[in-house]
């Protein structure tokens, strides 16, 4: 049995499978924000529950808003700052006497998807989540990149390509560089472009609502975030010629993107056709658990 | 025995390794240019000279500036304007009389340098042409990433990342944007910048001798160009997160870019200490061929 669990900035959600992907058993609690020792326990307490639950034991895979330094062994790049700096795998190993694999959760996601996702078939898949922020992952024959520094898909932090007047220099971004694709592409990068242009504050998940009734002010929002998007992908297609990008976070279910942005794309790569494929997850919030049992 | 064909716009060289990777036979012709029956009988000669000269037959890669379109069969991307719109692969066969394997010439030479060059141990390896243009291959677990657009690695045709106020928009490419990496970190974007700058003609090769001799100018266009290269290679650490970077073509010659890059691209990647290896080729020209050669 394999056990995977997708350790987030607010919840926490485990899930059981077996060999066949098959899940056994699932479970999801908040995070104890800002308490290092009680995130273990409760991601300890998951996994022997779940054990409990499907009545085996199991591999232990979890999936981090971060990634572990490949030099120090120490959690970095994460935005739930309280695991930063943690030697997080070997304190879970600790609390469960058993070795436990880490990746980040982009990556864990990214991973679920080509195994038996939307990805499913591709030797290159190129996982993107698009939430708060902006994450990214990739598989290549079914095993994720990690790389020398562990940040093999972040294309967040990366300029928006192909900038107009409007676009360039971009605003400051937390990485301390400006004009990053996560300050375009992720829901939150949506809203601020709605706030500047209009003066109104919105949701994302409002702006999109608001465009599909018909508002002219989040449509233009709307179709600027899917140039942005077309233009950041393209950016990556021109790189790495992924098979398939698996769209995921809560951006992804705006349905239109699928049809709009492989239309879009194709002036900006470097090819006279672009037969990538944009896909939508198929384990939707799943994916990261499922892809940190995917780990082992 | 493995042949490998590297069909460039100005020669063709052709090579003849055994299972070790020991050269058995070697050759060079100038390639018949703007001709392309003539192009194929010369590497169909070259093949067959190599054979004799071997006294065995070998299995066929070849190498071409340009790659083969997986939707067409046809080549495409080819600055050597004469076999596009060809079915290379094909029309190679019909005169060897057995099937032949094509890539991107910067992949099979990313794919020399990884299976036994200076990338050999790293999962992921990218490998980059600075020369006239501006080439890239991936290879993963000792295989060329292709893609289905045929462009992975294809980086020169993204815009410089975190361009200043006299890199931006950039000068137009060949290939329809402006501000392609190609245009400032090819030999050519070289030319072009020390000339933009000082009025004055020089070639890659001499900007960088004068440098070397002290000569302001060139030297202060040679830093120019190591910040833009180092910014254009932080942009694929942050993609891809390669183990190892090899520079190939004329500029790889450059010594001082493998101190002076990883320096300045650390500011530019989303790590707190950037692990990347950059490193100069093992093969040097004949990379590749002996890629092509690897492609089977």
């Amino acid at each position: 049995m394999r056990i995977g669990v997708d350790l987030g900035g607010t919840k926490i959600e485990a899930i059981a499978l077996d060999e066949a992907g098959r899940v056994l058993a699932r479970r999801r609690v908040p995070t104890p924000r800002a308490d290092y020792p009680r995130t273990l326990d409760a991601v300890a307490e998951l996994v022997l529950a779940l054990e409990a639950e499907a009545g085996e034991p199991g591999t232990v895979g979890v999936g981090i808003p971060g990634a572990l330094s490949p030099a120090t062994g120490l959690v970095k790049n994460a935005n739930a700052t309280w695991i930063v700096g943690k030697p997080i795998d070997r304190d879970l190993a600790l609390r469960l006497g058993r070795p436990v694999r880490l990746a980040n959760d982009a990556n864990c996601f990214a991973l679920s998807e080509a195994v038996d996702g939307a990805g499913a078939g591709g030797r290159v898949v190129f996982g993107v989540i698009l939430g708060t922020g902006c994450g990214g992952g990739i598989v290549v024959d079914r095993r994720v990149l990690t790389g020398p520094n562990a940040i093999a898909g972040e294309w967040g932090h990366n300029p928006l390509p192909w900038p107009d007047e409007r676009e360039w220099p971009g605003p400051p971004c937390h990485c301390g560089k400006r004009g990053c694709i996560e300050q375009f592409v992720s829901g939150t990068g949506l809203e601020r472009d709605f706030r500047e242009v209009t003066g109104r504050a919105r949701s994302a998940v409002e702006v999109v609502a608001h465009a599909r009734a018909g508002d002219a002010a989040a449509e233009a929002a709307l179709v600027r975030y899917e140039g942005r998007l077309a233009r950041a992908l393209a950016g990556v297609v021109n790189v790495l010629d992924p098979d398939v990008i698996v769209l995921g976070g809560g951006l992804s279910n705006v349905r239109r993107l699928y049809d709009s942005v492989p239309k879009l794309w194709q002036r900006w790569a470097f090819s006279d056709r672009v037969d990538t494929r944009l896909v939508p997850p198929e384990h939707g919030d799943a994916s990261g658990a499922r892809g940190a049992a995917r780990l082992w």
